[in-house]
């Protein structure tokens, strides 16, 4: 099974590519499940439901979203009937939402998305290790589902390899999101789970973090507000990772990085290509 | 001129890696200059006299360290009485060392190394732009000096892009250390700015940030220590950044991530082939 | 009911005016209940199974603790057969010892003591509000316990207060510890609550949080440690906050903050007197 | 010479208060000096020029700010034309207005007022250590001023009483704010300065930190943001700390809390009465 995940799409130079090249992605190399994180999808903060609907219309199964998640206030609303979009799961309960769906991929395979919440350097959430731990029991790969994937959004890169190897061998994907730096550790941990410390981010990477940079640099040098932060509008980058899961145990065999466009070094996974 | 950075070494593992690599890269790819953040070399914590001198006699032209500069206390004498180790140039006045260092190349080309610690969930240093501004005025590339490399030493991805913006033009590499990750963002900025969100961890990478990764998790788990972190003992990854840079202008004409051994996937810069 | 709730006892010094005084304290004023914070009383690290003993034998109900809990290992052992020492309830399930402790004091009230850490500037912890509604549920004020005393072991003054509003009309006293200085905006909530941000310290003012100002000093002007910290052994004031409680209610009808000994002005409730 | 801090004013219900019974205290008890705290002035965020103009006129001789110093906008403007309104001395170089003030007591004495920020827990700041260091060492006390106010706006006691043995023996007063809650442990030092953790606040304590509780609450309990924070309105108390310096050295000789009105227990220090 054919899995993509692209890291979180900021604005709209992130949307344009994320619309252009991923029904081509699907289609060209038979993508059998999409994940994109939309968390900054909205001028840089939250997503609306329009947003999210074209992002399933270009081929996301599922959308998964951060910190960020609410920063378009109607959003608090419409993910009461868009089951294809998943807050972290770590909110506390009562939060408008959910934190884990399961969705049938192209192929035909039941697939487990869980969002969840770093809680270092980050917001005061719920445990993310037991939150995580509680539907991987409840849900256990290769019984109940062909496939789990834990989009940890969190700040250190501890927590979320320590995520990793909590994991190890009972989800398919963990991968980091938050950061908007896509990160080079993408391997296959010892016990079967795919990883990455960061999908990257899915926008212009002439930026800070896929915002215009005279800002944020404004911001650090005098610690005074000098206007809003916005998107940057450059040549955007789609950034994400691609695995291949064993249709039996729905643990992975491959895992390698997808980036497009813009500024980056441009790869795509070497067995999507066979 | 041909530039190695390598990311901060961790423990023996990472020691180890680091004298059976480095010296062949140095003469099979004809290396002119190398730079090595030594802030964990120390059991993971800091870095003694004999360590550094390792590394200098495997190769380093300079070590830099981060907020484990003086875990291991001997490093507050030593460093007074060796140039070629470079702590953080932000640290209050007064700091025993120095965070900047002009070093002759195998080239002959002067290269200045500066050492930075970001603040963003940091600890409280002086000013990392005026800090890197007041040596850049000092030292103007192409002028005064042949090459400046500036290892920023910070957790936020938004801080060290800042970074990178901040000296695009004015420096020939600006690379993060710190995360223990390497990212795939390697470019060179529209001024001429060779950068990289952060050069990774020469350490095992079965690991948390390079340490055994039992107690993290533990701790994660339970927010209680059980006992004290200890390095971890695989097979590890030397990670770092090549930088191609112009002898006129001192500005970087190419960059690429250097992985090898351990678990990554391993990749050498092209440009070192030719 | 007269209850007395004394701050963070820090080190030899604040242990010894707690064992000179609070005997006195509790025959002089007929307290029914005294509380004592002990996070720190082990060298300003935690608590070993003797000193809790010595601080039930000089008075104390209940003994609670903070951030500091298992610093001294012995106390994640002791604490199971130690039903009077009271750790953080928001500790993730499996911690050894309990959060919460219902009690007989002197005048036969049943008294309900919990202990819960804030979360900003704090480790991450579970839900303090959330842990709290559940044993305010369980136990309602008035009906099953004749008095709730909540001990709000915190940084932010904005975390403790809104606990403050949360349990207000529920709880017999919130009040706050971790910051070791006592604050004086002692006062019963719109519905019966006794308030205080925090009860201060128990120990040497003359210091920094209790511990010999030099090495604070030292790590606040250099960022580098220099030695370890250890309490200040001057003269100690020990510090609280005294609830006057209505028997029927379980609400508060008056408070008033306790100083006695050392640097501090020192106060003794009026209500105490009549 | 009798001094006057008021704590940090929040929104209109603290303007009030202050505009209430600030020129009564100051005829009253022959008040020589009076700084006043109002970086939460104008709805709880920031400063403008006519609440500036309003509290000189109601007696301030100086007004100090925080972190919120530039939460309006016009504060970066009219700072510049506006002598008495002293910001956080140790905002980056470059940023409009001053940290530091000599200003004329109705007594004739030399008044040196300083505001810095803390860097514990709160924005990245220059060293607030060496920016007072620098302003003690060029204008000694009882030499080249008759008194010297440091209002020390920060976080954490830790830094807050390390700031006060820092200037023990050097200012007449370092008080603390930011915090919004009073603090009872004023103080003289065993060198002369007076200290107090924090003024506590000038404004409506029924309330989260002077804003109104259900925002707040909201924000714990969910950690999505309902609407914006607005001043609580209910009855203010005037909250600060009194100082007695004597003329020759500088030095205090006395120091007490000042509260009145509202939800707090009214205090005005003994020897104003003398
Ligand atoms: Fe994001
Ligand atoms: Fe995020
Ligand atoms: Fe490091
Ligand atoms: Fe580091
Ligand atoms: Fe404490
Ligand atoms: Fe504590
Ligand atoms: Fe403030
Ligand atoms: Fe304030």
């Amino acid at each position: 099974m054919r899995l993509l995940f692209v890291g979180d799409v900021v604005g709209r130079s992130g949307r344009q590519i994320l619309s252009e090249r991923l029904p081509g992605l699907v289609s060209d190399y038979r993508l059998d499940f999409v994940v994109v994180n939309g968390e900054n999808a909205a001028g840089g903060f939250g997503i609306t439901e329009e947003i999210c609907q074209d992002f399933l219309d270009a081929g996301a199964d599922a959308v998964t979203l951060g910190n960020h998640a609410f920063d378009q206030r109607e959003a608090l609303v419409f993910i009461a009937r868009q089951d294809r979009l998943i807050r972290p799961i770590n909110f506390p309960q009562g939060t408008p939402g959910r934190g884990v769906g399961m969705f049938v991929a192209r192929n035909g395979a039941r697939v487990l998305v869980m969002n969840v919440m770093g809680r270092v350097y980050m917001n005061a959430m719920d445990d993310p290790f037991r939150a995580v731990e509680r539907e991987l029991e409840a849900c256990p790969l290769g019984d109940q589902c062909d496939a789990i994937i834990v989009d940890m959004h969190a700040e250190a890169t501890s927590e979320k390899q320590a995520m990793g190897h909590f994991c190890d061998g009972r989800a398919s994907l963990v991968v980091g999101t938050h950061t908007h730096v896509p990160t080079s550790d993408h391997r296959v941990l010892p016990h079967g789970t795919a990883y990455m410390s960061d999908a990257g981010m899915t926008g212009d990477y002439d930026s800070v973090l896929g915002m215009e940079k005279d800002e944020p640099l404004h911001r650090f040098l005098t610690h005074v507000p000098s206007q809003r932060f916005t998107p940057a509008m450059g040549e955007a980058t789609i950034s994400g990772v691609a695995v291949e899961i064993d249709d039996q145990s729905g643990l992975a065999t491959a895992v390698a990085p997808l980036r497009l466009g813009g500024h980056l070094e441009e790869t795509v996974p070497r067995f999507w290509k066979d």
